[in-house]
């Protein structure tokens, strides 16, 4: 019964690990607000920290460590004109301090933030990625 | 005389290109005032277009292709501060319309905008850079 015992605590212990990801991401996190900038037209083919080169017409963004995994699907709308993208998270690394994204210059531009540079923007997760 | 003339002419031509880099970035061009904005952090160590690697603690700018050769060195004034640095342009490329330079997290912090993101700048050109 001990070994029976220790299976058991083991699949009980790993289905913690396996539930890790999700909690750490729960629902209270899914919707976030912050100002969002896009990447200058510059780093256009530059590599991201996804190994992906950006491009300045796909619809992705970059975030800072402690918010979305590389690959997450979120829905951000511009909160001054209620526009919302699709985007993928595909480059990360630190932003500055409440900056949430760093998106494409496309995003920007159907986001309606181009000119100003900056927006207000709310993050939620659709898809949660893996990375 | 004709081989005298025709010397003449291509030295007079040749005057003229070897003028025309200063020319091209004259007086009326080396003080100009637009918007700011600094890299964020995650770009440390990725390329410049010098070949050189981003380095937020140096105190560097990327300006737009019509604006600056690299290796320039330019004073940067925050306008609404009168708070100035001088940086060494070693980036390129197209920058957002209205954006002047983008500057390293050094000298966006000297110069007092890390938290706004975007600046109003003076900037004037202290030595033409070649390239």
């Amino acid at each position: 019964m001990s070994l029976f015992k220790n299976v058991c605590k083991v699949i009980f212990s790993l289905s913690f690990i396996a539930a890790l990801p999700q909690q750490q991401v729960a629902a209270a996190e899914s919707v976030a607000v912050g100002t969002a900038s896009f990447y200058a037209e510059r780093f256009h083919g530059r590599r991201t920290a996804s190994g992906e080169r950006y491009n300045m017409h796909g619809m992705t963004a970059a975030t800072g460590r402690a918010h979305y995994p590389l690959g997450t699907l979120v829905r951000v709308t511009n909160l001054s004109n209620q526009r919302s993208v699709e985007l993928r998270v595909n480059d990360r690394g630190p932003l500055p301090r409440g900056r949430i994204l760093d998106v494409s210059k496309r995003a920007a531009t159907e986001l309606g933030f181009l000119q100003a540079g900056l927006a207000r923007v709310k993050v939620e997760v659709l898809d949660w990625g893996g990375a």
